[in-house]
């Protein structure tokens, strides 16, 4: 299996990350989770974007210009010889010395790597999860950083409850997002997502669906969630129907007609 | 420099961490900063008992028993030679394919380092950081993780504006703790701190000052801080007189007399 690693195409099991790394050390870092179809990376540019404004709040010097690390990505789906899958770009401040203060010239690190696509999503039920909240008060909650672990526990309490996804609420006691999408609900016959000062990460599926199906950024509460019509979750991967959560079927309990829509839309918003 | 990963000593150029592991795509782990004097990690059996604590937590299961990582901090010691310096243990989930959902059966990384002492710390002044706040909604604001990045937001700024350390406010308003230290203040001659539920790491140090000299966790707020007759900062590894807050003079804004009696406490608390 080979990984794309600071400039070069090499096998995985070559591919060595410094033990003093800061991405390993202190979760000094960023992702990108990047959809592959037909050989091609898509929303490449918006992702690259997201990256370079991100690593710009941690103050983090993309090492590499966006035709580089795009060509990276190419170069090393061609070298996988994949049509399908999921794409990560992680970036993190590269070594340093012990202590939370960034080097003064760091050297950053770039590692892709390409994974299977996995089953598909289809739809899910999902817990409102009461082991952690999101930090709509911290810039992080505005990125894809490498500290994932609320997330983790989310996800975890979600699968001891017997759900496939976990909602997080934020400090507020208002819907942030799911563990690893944004949650959309139908309401009134409107389309709504929590703004991102709500604590909801601004991601690449949920800016286009904004774009595309005049959807709404609105504070989302559980009420508003009970009342909804439909709902639904939304990553780079895909769209996710929300039936239930906390063993409450959303609206029919069934896909809804906008959510089917938006899974249909050739556009592939 | 000789490191000890997975069960053995083995030269740091040499210790490679995988691409794959937790710990660097998600931050998936925990860290103890260990202070070495004389040759001698102390309070290992704390930093130990805290760890397995927190991994619980986490539901990472420790891979060696402590009297095994025990061994392997004092094999290190001895393979380096040291008498002072700082050892750092890092547990991690392991390697796993992608997603948040952590792997069933879980193969976690044990890496243990030391570092140099680095300079006595001194008397510092500090920001209240305005970047972020800690999220005391969370159970990691409980855990030393490597999810470090509000910290290492907060530390940035405090190098902006001029300080050497920041205070993290938590989503309340209140004092939570500093980057990477325990906030005490004296008050009406009562030796404070903020309750962990305020979002404050239970620190080693902090546990010995409670245990040792009648200290007390309070609500601290910024108010309180300005009113305080004196401040201090503590962690592994030492005491820091906190002379002064956003530009403005904590009591006398030398270090007082509580802070002098406990930074010469032979106990060493």
């Amino acid at each position: 299996m080979t990984v794309w690693l600071n400039g070069r195409l090499l096998p995985a099991e070559e591919a060595r990350i410094d033990p003093a790394d800061r991405g390993f050390t202190l979760g000094d870092g960023l992702f990108e989770t990047i959809r592959v179809t037909g050989g091609r990376a898509r929303h490449l540019d918006r992702h690259l974007a997201r990256l370079q404004a991100s690593a710009a709040v941690l103050e983090l010097p993309v090492p590499y210009p966006d035709d580089t690390l795009a060509g990276a990505v190419t170069a090393l789906i061609a070298a996988r010889d994949v049509a399908e899958g999921v794409a990560r770009l992680t970036l993190t401040r590269g070594t340093g010395a012990r202590g939370v203060l960034p080097p003064a010239d760091p050297h950053p690190t770039v590692l892709i790597t390409l994974a299977p696509p996995g089953p598909p999503a289809g739809p899910v039920e999902a817990v409102i999860a009461q082991a952690t909240r999101r930090n709509e008060h911290s810039p992080l909650s505005r990125l894809k950083t490498l500290n994932y672990l609320d997330a983790i526990l989310a996800r975890r309490e979600a699968a001891r409850r017997g759900a496939g996804e976990a909602l997080l609420l934020n400090t507020a006691g208002r819907l942030a997002e799911a563990s690893i999408a944004t949650l959309f609900i139908v309401r009134d016959g409107r389309l709504l997502t929590p703004p991102v000062s709500e604590g909801a990460l601004p991601g690449i599926r949920r800016a286009l669906i904004l774009e595309r199906h005049r959807a709404e950024e609105r504070p989302i509460t559980p009420d508003d969630l009970w009342a909804a019509k439909e709902a639904f979750l939304s990553n780079s991967l895909g769209l996710r129907p929300l039936l239930a959560v906390d063993g409450r079927p959303i609206g029919s309990g069934l896909p809804g007609p906008v959510t089917l829509a938006l899974m249909n839309d050739p556009a592939g918003a």
